[in-house]
């Protein structure tokens, strides 16, 4: 399907983008699809659980996130293999978000994460109608790639005492109390977690590269590695249940879960409506960051198949979903990092291979909720563990600095901030960061000191290039719009070169770089222009674009500049101005 | 004196630059500072009480304001000849900060204005502290001149009452009361307040171009229109006496002022700690403003002269005098534009004039407080009007709409919320509708694609002129660096011609004008090469700057390009890929 196909959508494929791929589908794709949705479908269970668990919320709640959302995007959205459903990092942003002690006095932290969920949906909703979904782009990578790092090592942390099987109680700084809790550790648990971290680890890459050897099939190999979490999961739950470790050695497992499918509740998270204004600066913390992680994995799977991902669309499909999973007692949602890709490398070719991962977890629900109970949660700590450490990218940091150290600065800030003042303080410090340092930027424009190429009409760097230049003539070539942000070290730049060589009585502004002057900055030409004036300097334009000219002749620019003039090209500049001088 | 002559200030003259001119002091310098500072003294009382009612504090507190402040900012301040005082702006401002109903219940006004005065001084001096002189860079000229005609309108409807004797009582929606009052105008009060206007308006122009046909000096002439304010309060001063309008027909009178010089309180201020904190916002505000203000009609003088304004400096000197003003039962100060003009028309060479300015007032409040005491509110409403309408400049907006559409907008938006939402969110929204429409515009690059003009290795817009292109190469050029704000913007863009264009090889992106490429923009121009290599697409970059290259080698572009290669110039690129293309 080549990337112009999208031009033929019609106002229906638009807003369903799933008609476009119905309408081709064909019986090749359905056995992609179909062996995609059994592997992905194995996935589903237990992140649905760790997941829910990570969030302080019942293991259901993850296991419901995982039915209607994915269908709900199967139709409205615009990748056709991102795997949307309970993630990681939006399960601590919930933890973090219902464990608010203003929160904890009234309602439950069930209903807290179902009104987040339907909040952060209709957020969602409400930026599609607005267009506002390129308001999002103000997370930028350095931001989002930093929080990321952050949030995965706020997991870790919220982890390791599952995997272990240490009961956490507060301790403070009491350090009696800290080794007394690291000396309690259940033998038994931390069997398990380690057992099972060690499995998984060995499921990966070392097992995929061995299988590699034998020459079997790319995507049977993948489907074989991929079965490692459910394998975890059988393996160490039939040993619980078989030596009795929960109820003899105190192993913590997941419960007993109800069975069946989620009753749909259209109206009950409107109940505690007063909580939603409570929950509201979460929502939206939580939906943008769902969305914007969404985006970026169904970009990097869009891309390697050329297919297009539409911004606006992912808004609508995505604030549906988390709607979705809110209306049947689900926590919010985003695309799986590695849900998508265990599916997108199983070879799923459209979201039909979602619909089948969900009918199989359905009939799971509906039959086998009582496998579930005696899963350990050493061994779901183990799972969310190797699923999150790839997210924890200090080595990417390192690398920024190297490429540009005020991201490199604000991906660092955002880390630690996540770490030390919160999740949703990190974001907000990390954005702030980002303006700041644009701004800065921005105020400091790049200016060359210019003369012309001997026997050429071209103006270049005199830093750079051995380049003719004139005692009375100083030309200075602005490289960005000059604005309120930049006229201020602009005219600061250029006073200064006037005051270090006090023969020059010409100045030759280049604005061929410059598509745009406002006002601030205007004034600032004007009064710099009368001050040259006095001083028996004349200040002159150059190389200014039609539309910049037109908005400058309105204003009387010839008047403002106090004897400067405007000239078409710099070489028309150097030509008048040398033989006036002569 | 030439602007060269800064350079060789020393340490001492840069943080007291009154020493540079006192070295060079001459006679002849002297006489035009005694008759500047004379002229300015006559401005003096009549203004320092017209602001002190205005801001709703008792009249000496005006006066007060301009004896400590003036004589500071002469030893500190860059300017020569800007007066530095109570002024309307900043006035209409602490009236609006200390009639906060929270602060009502505690506290006298006067006690509040002092506070606001001590505060402000010490922000702008922690701003000189920190070197944050250019952070008041983001009150731009339209939001300064918005917010300036919005508050001076303001000003002008603070002073019609006071114009026609009506003593305000609060009427809310009831008509009645509305009718009554204005049927309840004082005739006696009316008739000053109407005699002083006309009187005013007549000795400004029409005067001075009358006694210029007379061929005066410019000085005298200045001079003689300048004494009209002094003129005004003593001719209605004189009818309220000699008729005993206040007594018996209720004219309202400035009342007794306290004789002699203010005592000076070092530390009366800190007493009532807890105001401080709520009025913290308001006295960033007002300083910020003063400040802003002040260096603004500083610079329109010096740039006259060649002088040159330190910002830093000033933040010392406006600092330095608003606390002056504060110990000395003042209220906060900035440079007044009305008091400025007259004292630089009249010839004031130096600060030397505000120095005899400020001891003929320190005379006038020794000898003469008992001769301010019948001086009716109607003249002095008649003088601050004459002094404010000048600053509502809706003139100016209407001229930039035909300039700059965004800032026309910022400037009205400014205007109307100073007058609707009040003079702090009027000027907060402006800010923030300043930084709104930057980023707004800055995520709109300007992108040309580019041909090659015949017969040179020139390559131009194709929209502009007769280039020459080719079929499967698609040549575009980036006018601003590429950064997280507009690299959403570059990517669809080179989506879209490629889109239309399904001959496209080869897309080679032109950076002449890019100074720097940021984390997130690299990622995205790494995503879209792999993205077009799908599609037998190769991205190519051209004209690469020495230090973006650098980095972008860092980050091993080579690699991320997906095929696509780096160009020194655009001909090369054009060459070799045309090459290739046979």
């Amino acid at each position: 399907m080549s990337s112009n196909h999208l031009r033929k959508q019609t106002w229906l494929t638009k807003y369903i983008p799933s008609l476009a791929w119905l309408r081709h589908y064909e019986k090749d794709d359905f056995n992609s699809d179909l062996f995609a949705g059994i592997i992905t479908a194995i996935l589903f269970v237990p992140q649905g659980i760790a997941y829910a668990i990570l969030a302080g919320l019942p293991a259901q709640v993850g296991l419901y996130a995982s039915i209607l959302p994915p269908l709900i995007y199967a139709f409205l959205g615009t990748s056709r293999t991102l795997s949307v459903g309970p993630v990681s990092i939006a399960a601590i942003m919930i933890a973090s978000a219902i464990s608010a002690p203003e929160l904890q006095a009234f309602g439950s932290p069930l209903e807290h994460a179902i009104i987040l969920a339907a909040e952060g949906g209709l957020i969602l909703l409400a930026m599609a109608v607005f267009q506002m979904g390129s308001l999002v782009k103000f997370i930028s990578h350095p931001v989002l790639s930093g929080f990321t790092s952050g949030a995965s090592i706020l997991i870790v942390f919220s982890q390791l005492p599952h995997l272990f099987g240490v009961n956490v109680k507060p301790c403070g700084s009491d350090i009696a109390c800290i080794v007394e809790q690291s000396l309690n550790l259940n033998p038994y648990a931390t069997a398990l977690g380690l057992f099972s971290f060690i499995f998984l680890l060995m499921m990966g890459k070392p097992l995929t590269k061995w299988l590699s050897r034998m020459d079997l099939r790319k995507t049977l190999v993948t489907g074989i590695s991929r079965t490692a979490p459910l394998l975890t999961v059988v393996i160490t739950t039939s040993l619980v249940s078989y030596f009795h470790l929960s109820s003899q050695h105190s192993v913590t497992i997941v419960g007993q879960i109800p069975e069946g499918l989620p009753d749909l509740d259209l109206f009950g998270m409107f109940d505690s409506a007063n909580h939603w204004l409570a929950l509201l600066p979460s929502a939206i913390f939580i939906s943008v960051i769902a969305y914007v992680e969404s985006v970026a994995i169904a970009l990097v799977t869009a891309n390697l198949r050329n297919q297009k991902i539409d911004n606006n669309q992912e808004l609508i499909a995505l604030g549906g979903a988390s709607l979705a999973s809110a209306v049947s007692g689900g926590m919010s949602v985003a695309g799986g990092f590695s849900r998508t890709m265990v599916n997108f490398s199983a070879g799923a070719r459209t979201q039909l291979a979602m619909i089948i991962a969900v009918a199989l977890l359905a009939l799971a629900l509906i039959f086998f909720t009582d496998q579930f109970t005696n899963i350990p949660k050493a061994a779901l700590a183990a799972i969310i563990l190797v699923a999150i450490m790839p997210l924890i990218k200090i080595k990417e940091i390192i690398h920024t600095f190297q490429f540009d150290r005020a991201d490199a600065v604000t991906q660092t800030i955002t880390l630690v901030a996540v770490l030390v003042l919160g999740i949703e303080e990190g974001i907000a410090l990390g954005v702030l960061v980002t303006f700041i340092a644009y701004l800065r930027r921005s105020s400091l424009p790049h200016i060359a000191i210019v003369g012309r190429m001997p026997g050429t009409e071209q103006y270049r760097n005199i830093l750079r290039h051995d380049v003719e230049t004139w005692p009375r003539l100083l030309l200075l070539r602005v490289d960005e719009n000059i604005t309120f942000a930049n006229i201020g070290f602009i005219t600061d730049t250029i006073t200064e070169k006037v005051d270090e060589n006090s023969d020059i009585r010409d100045v030759v502004l280049i604005c061929s770089s410059v598509s745009h002057i406002d006002m601030t900055a205007y004034e600032a030409i004007a009064s710099l222009a009368e001050s040259f004036s006095n001083l028996d300097i004349r200040l002159h334009l150059a190389e200014v674009k039609g539309p910049v000219m037109d908005k400058l002749s309105n204003m009387h620019i010839e008047r403002d500049l106090h004897g400067g003039q405007i000239f078409f090209h710099t070489s028309d500049a150097v030509e008048q101005i040398t033989q006036n001088n002569k």
